[in-house]
Formats: C-alpha cells, sequence, structure tokens
C-alpha cells in the first residue's frame, strides 16, 4: 500500500551521526531515506562545543528543511527523527529530537517506539516536582537521567531500565551520543560506519547505504552503546532477560524492501511470504497483482511460485503528495480515482489475484476490488500477506482502536463477503514466521501480539488508554 | 528509469473537458494523472460565457494550483497542459494554455509536439505584421487562425494543414472544444467520455481513468474534431497522405503503464518487449532487476521467459523532489547516493540482469553498474529494452544533441566497456516493432527515426537549428 | 490616506537603466522605491546580447523578486513596471514590462498612463491580421512599431504619434531604451544618471535618489529621449502642440512626497495646500489632524497657517499587509478596527480640524469621523486639500466611476451631513492652482478633469466603456 | 526610527483575553497592534475545556497565522505573545506562550520583560531534579508553580514572589487567566473590557483600542489579577515595598503614540520632550525634521516650541519588509539608500534641526547626517529626545553591550564630532522627567537605568553576563 495512505503507521524513524564535519547534512539524507516511517514532522539536533542547535518542523524532511536551516547546523554529531503523527495535541512540541537544558550542560533525546509505563513514570516525576513541556513519552527519558547522579552512561543506563515497552533510542550529551534498544527488540536500530571512521545510527539500513555507510551490526535487545572519540563503548543496561522479538509488521510492511532487519532483507522476506502465501492459499487464475508500493514484493514471490503471471493491474499516482487538492465527494462519486487506477486493459476479463499486505478496517480493501471489477476483472482473489490484525499495538504502532480492527469483527468469510471479493485468505502466523526465519538460526523472535494478543510486556494502563479494548 | 531523473523528456501534455460544471477541477486531476509527461509548468484556462480565465505558473500541477486559484476558474469547459521545458529563455511567456484576444473573442490554445516548419512560417507571418509574444512555435497556430477567413473550423482546418511536424492540438473559441492530430500521428491524444455526456480529451488514456471517463476513441492522424452542444464533430483537415507513426519511444518510456496508446496497453507492450529481448539475447544469471520505475515491466518479462527470479535489487527513494537539497560532490564522492539504492542482500555474489529502457548519453547506466558492483553484483549483463538511440528527435522529445548520444559515437561493444558492464545487448528494432504490434492488424506505424535516422517528415531548418547534426 | 486603503489607484509606475552591470538590481530598488504607484504586479526585463530575460508576478516587488530571481536577470540594460490593476481578467498576461519577439531582435515595454484611442488602433490592427496576447491597450504600441518601416526611432515616432491619452513609456531594445511622453505631460518621467555615467529612468524622482542617481531633467511634453552607447538624444515625436498639463492629483495624493514633480517638490505643495485651506476656510479649533499618510503634510501646513497644534489623533497599523487575515463583518461590529486608530487621549474633549487629501465616495471619511467621535472629539471639522472629485478620471487614474463619485452626487452641505462632520470644506481650484505653482513661471499647466470635466483629450469611445457616465 | 531598522530593542508584547468565543482571533488582531514590540516570533496558545492548543513560530503575526491556523485554536480563553530575539540558541522552542504539561492539567505562560535572579532558581530548581527545555528564563516560573502546593492562586504568588526584575505576566490555567506585573512596575500592563464583558489584557492600550476594549485600569506593580467566570479578583503578592519605576524608553521609544502608559498619552509626552528639548537647547535654523517614524512627535513639539517650520526632510521607504533584498555593499557605496531619503528640496541650502528619539552606538545617526548633508543641508544640529544612554539594560531592552553604547565612550563633544553635526544636545533627565510627569500626580516613577546607572534591582550575577561592564 502507498506511504501516504496508509492504514497502520509507524511512528518514527531516527537517525544519529557521531564524527564528522558534516553530520546535519548526512542526518538529513539520513532521514530522507527513513522518510516512509514518518510523514508528519522532521527535526535534527547538532552539537556544536557543548551548544545544542536544532531546527524542527511538520512536513516532510524536504519541507522542514533548506539549505539556510541545514548550514545553520553546524557541528560534528547529530541526531534526527521523523515522525508520523503529532496527534496529542502537541503539535510542534512533540516534534523531535527534544532538547534539554541544565547548568550542566545540554541533552537531546530522539526516540522510535511506544513505552508502556509511561504514564506511571510521568505520576512519579510530578510528585517529585517536574513538570513537562509535551505530551510525548519520550520527555520522560530526560527528567530520569536529571535525576539520577553518576557517570552519565550510569544516569542513563539506571533511567532506561525505569522504562518498559518498545524503543531505539538516540541520545545526545557534549561530544557523545548513546544508542540503545528496548530489552525485547521490538524496534530496530543499526550500526553503520563511515569511510573517514565515523560512526552513524538508523532505524533501517537503507539509511545507511544511502549516506554510503558500511553495516556493522545491529544494537542488541537490552544494549547500549556509546560512541566517544570514535570509539564504540557497549554495555547491558539491564538484568532482566532479553529477548528477540522484533515487531513482524516492520518486515511485512513498514520498512523498505532495500532494508536488512536483524540480518534478513525485507525484500526477500515479502517475496518468500507471497511464495508462502501461495502454497497454503493456492488459486487457479489469469494474472497476480500486487497494490503499490509494498505488496509488490509479495505479489512477485505469488506470480513465481504460482507460475500465474505477474502483471500491473494498478497503478498508483506518484505525484500524490501534502499540496494535492482532494477530491471532493461528488467528483469522487462521479468516478475520479486519484491515487490508484486499475488497468483495463490488463485486468478486463480475467480471473485476478490481489495481493495486498495487510487489511486494517477494510475499507481501503473493499474500495480496490471494487475498482478492479469495475475495470472489468471477472474474479478477485485476495491474498493477504500477513495474519489477520486483530489487536491494537501499543509498541508504537498507530492501529485503530480495536473496534475499528475488522479482523476483531468478523471471520474470514465474513471479511471476505464484506470487501466483495471471491475468495480471500491470509498467510497463517507459522507461514509468516518461516518466510522471516528461513535464514535466522533462532526461529522464535518475532512480535505477533497484533495478529494473537500475545503481548511481549506488561501492559500496565495502555488496556484503559485504548480504551473500547476487550481481549 | 526515474521520471525525475530522466536522460529522455517529453515536452507536454494535454487535457481538455467540455460540457461540466467543474471543467476545471477535472482537467486539474487529468493534468495531474499527465504530469509524468512535464513537470516544469503547467497550466488551465477554461471559458466563462466567451471570457477566458487563465491560470499558469512553473512547477507541478500541485505547485501551480491550490484551492483559491482553481476556484476562480469558473466556466464549462477548460484545456489545460503539462510541459517540460520552459527553455528558449521566454520562461513564464513561454507557459500554455496560450490565450489570444480578438474584437470578436478570445482563443485559447494547448500543444503538445513540436513543429519543424515554425521559423518558416513565423517569418511569413512576421512579413504580414506579426508580432510573438513567446518564443514558442505553438503561437504561430494563433496567428495563423487570425488571418483566415469564413467560418471557424475551416479558419483552423486551413492553418493546421499550413503546421509540418508533430502535434496534438486543444483548442478552444466560445462554447466549443476543436481536437486535432498532425497527419502523422506522432503523438497520441485520446477521447473519453463522462457519465454525464461531457466530451474529455488527453494526452493518455490513463487521465481518462482518473477521472472517470469511458475511452470513445483515439484522434486519428489528420483528423480535427469538434466538440458543441455536446455533439462531436469529426473532419480530416488535409489532403495530404495520412500515416500511422506514433513515436515508439512512448510506449517504451514515456507513457504511464496504465495506458493504451493506439489501443494497446503500455506495461504489456514492455512486457513483451522485456520477453523478446530475452529470446534476442538470453543469457544465464541468478537474478534479474529492473531499473525503476519505467524499466520495472521489461525486468519481469525477461525474468517470465528466462526463469530467472525477479528481484527488487535498485530502490528508488520516492520522495526526491523539487525541494530536496542535492549532495554536493564531496558528499557524493563520500558515498552519499540518493535516488537509487543497490540492495546488497539481493545482489551481492550474483549474477546480475540489469534492464533499462534506454541508453542516452550512457552516464546513468554507468553509475548504476557501478553501484552494482559495490554492492557485490559478481557479473552486471545490461539490456535495454529500445534499440540504441543514434538520432536526435525533432517531433517533441527532448534528446541531447547528437554528440551527446552516446550510440552516436560508440558500437556495443565498446559502450558496453564505457560503461563496465559485463554484457550489454539493445532490442532490434524489429524485436520492438513485435512487442508492440502482437495485436495491431497493421505493422509498419511506428516512428522510429532516433533509432535510424528515418524521419517522417521533411526537417527543413531543424537540422541546423539542432547545429552539430551530420547524418 | 493609506496606500493600501486608498480610494484612488494610480495604475503604474516605470523604471529604466541602461549602462550599468548591475542593471536588474538597481531597477528592482527603483521600483521598489515606487512601489506606492501600484501594489498588484511588478516585473523586470533586462536585455543580454540581444535576449530579452524577464520575471514577473502578481504581488509587491518584494514578493515577486527573490535573489535566485534577480541574479538570473543579468545584463547591462533593465526596464520595469509596478502595477495597481490586473483588472480585465487578463492576470498574469496583463503584467509588464511586455515582451515582444521578431526574426529581426525582441522588444519590451513599460507603460504608465491609459490611452483613450486603444480600442480604434486595437480594430485596425485586428483587421491587418494582429491578434493580442492581453487585454491591456499597452499591446498597441508594440504592434504599431512592428507594422512600421525605416529605422527604429522613426517606427516608434509614427507609432506614438498615432496613440491618443495619457502616457509614459519605456523602450528597450537591443542596447537602447527610448523614453517618450504624451504631448500633455500627464504622466510624469524624469531622468537621472549615475556616477558611472549610467542613465536612469523613473516615475518619480525619489527613485532617482534611491538608487543614488542625479537628478538630469524631466522627459519634455511630446518628447522621446534615446539613450545608446552613453549618449542621450531627444526629439519630438508629434506635430501636435504641445501642452504641459500633469495631472493635479499627482501632487495632492500619488507621489512620494519627497519627489520633485516638473521642478517642484510634493511635500511642500501639499503643505502649501494645506496653508491655503486654511486661508480659505479657517476654523476655530483644539487641534489639527491628517488621515496618515498622504494627509500629514497638508494638516502640519494647516497647523502652521492657523496656530492650532497638530497632533498625532489618528495612528495607523503599519503591519497590514497582504497575508494580513481581516476582521469578519461581526468582529468589525463589535470594534475591531485595524487599520486606523483614533487616538482617545488626544481627541476626547477637543474640536478636532481633519485634514484629508480627497473625498472619492465618501464611506472613509464618514467612517474616520465617526471614528473620531467616538474617541471622544466634541466637534469634528473636515478640510479637504483637493477640489471635489465630480468627473472619472480616463488618464490612468482608477477612479470609481461616475456614479459612485459622491461630490457628483451631493453638495458640500449634503456630503457634510453624510459623512457626519460638523462642517466640511475643500481647497478651490484656484488655491490648488497656486499651491502648486508657487514657484513655477507657467501658472496653466494642470489637468483637473476629475474636478471640473475639462478633458485634455478627445475622449473616443471612453464615455461609453465609462458606462454610467453622464455629463 | 524605524522599527524595522532600530537599535533598542523591546523583548516582548503581551495579549490576553477571557470571555470570548472568538478568543484567538482577537487575540490575533490584539498581538498585531503589539507588532512593534516584537517582530521575530509570535505565538497564541488558547484554552479549551482544559485542553491548551496553540500555535507559534518565526517571523510577523501576519505570517505565523493563517486563517487556518487560527481557526484550529477554538476556545473561549487566549494568551498570545510577539517577541523581538530569539537568540540564546534556543529558536523555537524559547518561542511563546510557553505550554506546560501534567497530570492534573496545563498552564500557560507569556512574559514581557526580564528575570535578573533568573540563573540563582534555576540552579535551585535544578538542584531538585528539574530539567529545562529553553534557555528562557520565563520557563522559571512554570517550574516554580509546579513545586508549590495548596490554592492554584497562592502557588502562583508564592512563585512571583520569588522572581526579581522586570515582568508582566499572563497565565493561563484551565478558565482563568492571571495577569502580574513587577514589584516596581517596569513593564506596562493593561487591563480592558470588552462589550460582551470579556476582560482583555495588554501590554499597551492601543491593543485595547484595536479590538474595540473599554480600558478599565493598569495592572498595577507588585499586583496580579485573577478573571474568572467573567469576575476579576485583586491581590498583591509580595510583602516587599511596591515602586513606580515604569521603563523612561517606553514613553520615549518603544510605544505607540496613541498608547497610554499609566495613564500618559505617548505622543503627547513625545511632543512635550521635543518642546522641552527646544527650551533645554535652543538654536536657530531653518527647518525642524524628525526621523521617522518614532521621533516625529518630538519634532512637531520643537518646531512648535520654536517657531520654525517642520518639514518632511527624511522619507522612509515603508515597503522594506522581511523579503527585501538588502543592497550589497558595493550598491550601498554606489549609493543605493533604501530605509531613509533625505529629500533635498526641502533641505537643501538649509540649516536643519534633526531630531532622534536616542543615539546607541552611533552609526545610524552619523549616517543620516551625512544623507542630509549630501542632500544639501548648510548645517545639521542634532537634538536627541532622551538623555544620553551610558548604562546596558537588564530589564528587557536589548541595549548593545556597555561598550557599543557610544555614549559610554563619549563625551557630548566628541560624539557631536563623530557623528559629523553641527551641533548636539540631549534633553536632561530632569527634562525628560518632567514631559512624562507634566500631568501626573506621583515624581518620581520612572526608571533611568540605562541613562544614570541606577538600577532598581539587586543585579546578581547580571553583571556579570553582560560581562564587559564595569561601572
Amino acid at each position: 500500500m502507498d506511504y501516504m495512505d496508509r492504514e497502520l503507521h509507524e511512528e518514527c524513524g531516527v537517525f544519529g551521526i557521531i564524527g564528522h564535519q558534516d553530520a546535519s547534512q548526512i542526518c538529513y539524507y539520513g532521514l530522507h531515506s527513513l522518510q516512509h516511517r514518518g510523514q508528519e514532522a522532521a527535526g535534527i539536533c547538532c552539537e556544536n562545543n557543548g551548544k545544542m542547535i536544532f531546527h524542527k518542523g511538520e512536513g516532510l524532511v524536504t519541507e522542514v528543511f533548506n539549505q539556510d536551516k541545514l548550514k545553520e547546523l553546524q557541528g560534528s554529531s547529530a541526531i534526527g527523527h521523523v515522525r508520523y503523527s503529532t496527534a496529542g495535541g502537541g503539535g510542534i512540541a512533540n516534534v523531535q529530537p527534544f532538547v534539554f537544558r541544565t547548568m550542566q550542560g545540554s541533552m537531546s533525546i530522539c526516540h522510535n517506539g511506544n513505552l508502556v509505563n509511561a504514564n506511571i513514570l510521568k505520576q512519579e516525576l510530578e510528585e517529585q516536582g517536574s513538570i513537562f513541556s509535551s505530551t510525548s513519552d519520550t520527555e520522560v527519558l530526560g527528567h530520569l537521567i536529571k535525576r539520577q547522579s553518576g557517570h552519565m552512561i550510569d544516569r542513563i543506563c539506571t533511567s532506561l531500565d525505569k522504562l518498559d515497552g518498545a524503543f531505539a533510542f538516540l541520545i545526545m550529551v557534549d561530544n557523545r551520543i548513546y544508542a540503545a534498544r528496548d530489552k525485547y527488540g521490538l524496534r530496530p536500530l543499526s550500526i553503520g560506519i563511515l569511510p573517514n571512521g565515523a560512526y552513524v545510527f538508523a532505524s533501517e539500513t537503507c539509511a545507511l547505504d544511502v549516506v554510503g555507510a558500511k553495516f556493522v551490526r545491529d544494537v542488541e535487545p537490552g544494549e547500549i552503546v556509546r560512541v566517544k572519540d570514535g570509539k564504540l563503548l557497549s554495555k547491558i543496561y539491564t538484568k532482566d532477560p532479553l529477548q528477540d522479538k522484533i515487531c513482524a509488521m516492520e518486515y511485512i510492511y513498514f520498512s523498505r524492501p532495500d532494508s536488512n532487519l536483524d540480518g534478513i532483507n525485507v525484500h526477500t522476506t515479502r517475496k518468500l511470504a507471497g511464495k508462502q502465501l501461495y502454497y497454503e492459499n493456492p488459486i487457479d487464475a489469469d494474472v497476480v497483482i500486487g497494490v503499490p508500493d509494498s505488496s509488490i514484493s509479495a505479489a512477485i514471490g505469488y506470480s513465481e511460485a504460482s507460475g500465474i503471471p505477474y502483471e500491473m493491474g494498478l497503478v498508483k499516482n506518484k505525484y500524490v503528495g501534502r499540496t494535492f487538492i482532494q477530491p471532493t465527494q461528488e467528483m469522487r462519486e462521479q468516478g475520479v480515482r486519484m491515487k490508484l487506477s486499475a488497468v483495463s486493459a490488463i485486468v478486463s476479463g480475467k480471473k485476478v489475484v490481489m495481493i495486498d499486505d495487510s487489511i486494517v478496517r477494510g475499507t481501503t480493501s473493499k474500495r480496490i476490488v471494487r475498482h478492479l471489477k469495475d475495470a472489468g476483472a471477472t474474479e478477485v482473489h485476495v491474498r493477504i500477506a500477513s495474519p489477520a490484525i486483530k489487536f491494537p499495538c501499543f509498541y508504537g504502532v498507530d492501529t485503530s482502536t480495536i473496534e475499528e480492527l475488522i479482523s476483531n469483527k468478523m471471520n474470514v468469510e465474513e471479511l471476505c463477503k464484506y470487501i466483495e471479493a471471491d475468495s480471500l485468505a491470509f498467510i497463517s502466523e507459522e507461514g509468516l514466521k518461516k518466510s522471516i526465519h528461513f535464514s535466522k538460526e533462532h526461529t522464535c523472535g518475532l512480535c505477533m501480539s497484533c495478529f494473537n494478543g500475545n503481548y511481549v510486556t506488561n501492559l500496565y494502563d495502555s488496556f484503559d488508554k485504548a480504551n473500547k479494548f476487550e481481549k
């Protein structure tokens, strides 16, 4: 599905660099390649002799920054952030990086993920006199660090250990960057190195490739890494058991096909899922088509496994951006269709297998099936490269409320009828695991809570926040 | 290849509508779906009780128009234009639609293509006292029509018959739109109809689909069509022999994959060309990859014919737009690569077949081959889905000068060496024809002058304008 | 009255320079100082080795141009234009400079004023095959010049002699600039010279001062001046009798106080008019106040003559620009007053003499009187530094239609009642003449047609165009 | 002197309203009329059922807000801020209003002034675990309030009493607004009421007039006022002695001429200062001129007292805004003068008295004197309507460092020579007091520390921050 039209939203992407005179510029290119992880806001903070200089705003990376703004960000280390949602009423106040000022120096923080015990921690902090500038859970970490004593790394470790939930953090203090990942490994975070020895951190490896960095390794679950004076120091910040539960939707949906997550290529995973989808749910048809962009790999996999030719039966208009004037309801009723065109010359008179990566509310699927039939498809068989999403995510993905998750309300037959498809099938959880783990030694490391409700953390008050949730 | 990074440029796309109260809005959506035909400027003119109201500017359709501008364009008929080049020094003066004012009323004109006898006609007109506001050859038609007498359709026909070269014209006068195509059919122009009976004209059928119009038929070579009071009148405006010589590059490169040109689907053509490319130039390899976006169909065709799996070995960053800050030379040398990423996980250690749609100057191909090898490809075999481009185009495509066309200076072996590929092959002219004509009764109707120098028109002074050209 | 809130509008200002490597930049500063003559659109055209390069757009000079746009305009001569009205439906097409292209070279034209025989000339030109790109009367001159033969200066002279009405023209061809003024001298045009010998032309001398040019002399009525190779050549282009009828409102209202028109300073004229106004219409009061900005000089004159202290009883908000969000009707009714604040501390309990430069429709005067009374003024005596405007202008001033001119419908007593003033008086025609001519040898040279209907030209069809006019 | 070219800068203006459904819109108009107090940034926060919704950004009020942004700010109370300086490296983080979030609710704060003990308070707060998001001293108040207990008004009072320095605060919590002024009354703050009963607060009374509010009274030194449910409650928050030391420069320079400060009109004060200036420093001359805009009132006063006519010898270009392209050094050397034009027709051959409101670094005065002489003035006598500024301000005015204050380094004779004037005189402190206090009962209430170094507060570490200061 197109990034601009997604029904699921990743909350963020982070990028950091230390040891390069053009740190902010490289950060700009890194964030730009992570743009698919968040299109609502962006920010970069750089450090220059202890001073934190930052710029952030609402919009795409290319909208928030221009030459002049970038030139102001002089310094040899920088961290940056792209963000999906500015929800919460905070607007610009919630855009990261956050900068915290103290008499001893400043600190800047970026966060991808979601903390499940943020409210509990906030309450404790407030009782001690803390006050918050944003509605973001990320701000909690700054306050915790401030209240610890000792060496900075110890203060950070103690603080991280109090957090529960999903996170990849970049923390910049003076001439150091710290990078940490939650103990479940829910959100990805990779380390790279530039030819000049500068270390680079990114949510996805595609950002390393784009800036010309060599992949070093992933930050491990429960690990904090510090770079100072060109040297990398590693530490486990918790005594809790470490797990390996990276979010399955990172593979199937969020990440760029050229990224590798925990060593496994995303496109390859998707293509294998497409093949597996065929093995589990074969169908006899004339053409296989994918919903652009994120379902193309799976569609080609399905085509290869089945021998049914892959065709470009749906075409996306790539120029639909923020300034696009949306057609009115009246226009849409008259047939104006901006984002996806069903190609009549390809689907007319044909049995079509339509591959998509997921179904959230069902409305998009229903609309596409109708487009294909209007364009002359005689049958439309929908195959979904992820299991049915039945539970909300509390780890940084903006699924709808549980009530809006259509698979929570309908079984496959009902849903098939609802979206007016001729058949509908989802890949099995086992099948998805197999697609992802084909080359991985360990075979249990995925968070699949949105499919099966087996949350990897305690949920604290998150149940109540999500409000209408009943398991 | 990506539309933003193209080495060949289509000059224009046109869209028109008559008989709908929201004419300008529909025109906006139509132009938007033709954006790939020209990203430098856009304009819409609508007619309201004899008054021509227009807005035009430099940039994408979404940049030139906003809600307020669109609302000012009230009227039941409209014509619009997207333009690649504002070259010629004229800037905004050359942006279409052109509007001509006379005491008897106004006239508006849009043009896709290039006239080869424009200078001769301009000289004649100037000798009679005419004066020009732009450097565009399109303005000539307005002056010619003004100097004829009789009924408007006769004045237009007489004028069109004086023109030589490539054109699809939309002419709006009072409550009428005229649509005409050159006698060789070099540039495409299709007719559609909306549910309410409004007629629609567009350079490509994808625009008909997007606005919800049903395809009626193409305008034929040498034909002029007039719509007035909801009725369509057709006429052949010339006694010259009519030909059927649509530009081959429209299929292989310019048009959107979901468009049908003279009844043939573009994606299908490209996929067949990919298959044909394999039959003519087979190679044993591990993966087939395509250069996004326009070579993907051919790459899948090559994969299906060869049985070599298609993989996403090159990924394009879709957010590279006009406000993107280009990396400096220094950045690029350090390895920053913004537009295309070669996916190491897919190509490393592999023999790769890389499919592209054309080679113009050779620099892009050379760069991509190097990216693939840097990413670990052991061999890169380049296959091109069009014959070698050896001659400049005078019909509205901005090829480089003949000196820059690398296939004019190197044979295939030399070029292969230059781009550092392990092998290189182009589809044959015959092969390309076969791919395009598979379902067409007539088999000779393509302009292939950029491949073989057999220009379909007299070239007048165009040789000299192109300056360094020696056949 | 404030330039942004004016009820009378000058149509244009022109600026030209030849013989300076930064011609466009100097033109930018010159236009900027003429901004009060037209805020709707601006343009600059420069000449570079025979090529005309231009940029123009809607908005203030500072909105239309930025560094990048200005840098593109390389060349050693340039002409520019600011324009009030883009009325006529032409939009951007009517923004000047106009550029005309011919095989022999290009020509660029700027015009301040209005032609009264434009329609007659247009009809003749159309009968000979001409076609127009704009609805502006200025385009006529380009067509006329094109159709003459012989040396360029003769072609221009012959063409100018066919025109009737008000004009100051700048015409740029190759390495020459021509500057011409109508035979009545209705619109001003001055010549200056820079330290490096570059000649400069401007609608007002304030633009000469701003760019550091020394005033040379005014272009005379019926004169054309040509600058080529740093030499100035002068010619009278007509055998018609020459007059000296500069627009009286240029002194009283349009021009900047620091400009000299035909050798007489504008501020000085206004102050004298203020004194004269007192001599003709004395009143006993506590304070004199002026409506900012254009009536301040007259108010100070009234104060000096009367001995009544001048105070700042009305304050204008200087930040009301184009992006200002206008208060809704509801807001205004609640008392929100953005443009002018009446200062209670100054007028409360006082008899006030309020000086304004003119009354057009009367609504503004009525509103200000009410503000003053709301602020506590016990009496408001209105004194107007121009005679009552009873007739429309056909020479380039956008007065309202004759029906809207309140002095055409009401005598002074009625009008006084209408605006709710305690007394009202206008300066006499003789008094105004005296104020302007105090230092001038000739004493008859003013166009006062808007006061007395004695138009200096034949009006052709202008009566009908102005439609509701009955003398 | 022009607001855009000032050498002294007020840091801020504040506006608040409670009890009106269009609170944000009225706040917009209020801030707009306070724009002269800060042009670098602006913000509005409104309260809607306990939710704080805000928008802020860099630029003028009209640049930061548009219709859409304003519409998002729904709620019946709002506070807003215009700010001069975003210095301190904080950029957008330092733009007000600040919003603080707690579990019990949110709070929003605006501040005009400067705290002298902010660093001491910050250090104490940090020792208790507080962490800061900005470099602004304003944030301190939020933290202090958070750490108190009891009723909100008591928490605020206790917190305010800990602050030392200059402030006018607006604090919005739930359905209440609190307004407080420092115990010296250094910064102004007035209360108004709208016809519907809504209370309004503003730094200057001009903002009350503009929104149609009736002046109620000023907030008194040391007073806090709370509005809740349409009722106004007043309290003195400190046991310290209260003083009446409003900043003298508010009268002479910062405030709009139509504002009344502590009941005295600003224009009137300035005109009296102009008269006093003549009585103290008479001179025989031909014309009196003022440096626009803030010195015009004083110039007219000088003219009235002396009988020397006031003329418009300096004209300002009102269109010089943020997008204006500044002339290069080369251009300026060639004579391009954008901001102020000296009017040759008025000053040539004349003895000129030039009135300005202050001299800071002396460079602007020197430049203007030179312009006047270049324009032909035979003598230029400079008279300054404030005493010489010899000491930096620590109460919210951005004077230069002490080293840059030219009157700290030169006596009047030396300075006269430096600015190349024929004579130079400043008003005396006594004279200024007399001008301001003419109608005031108490005669000691002015802060004149920038003239005489008698600071009204302890300065703590401000001496060291200002660094080069030695008394």
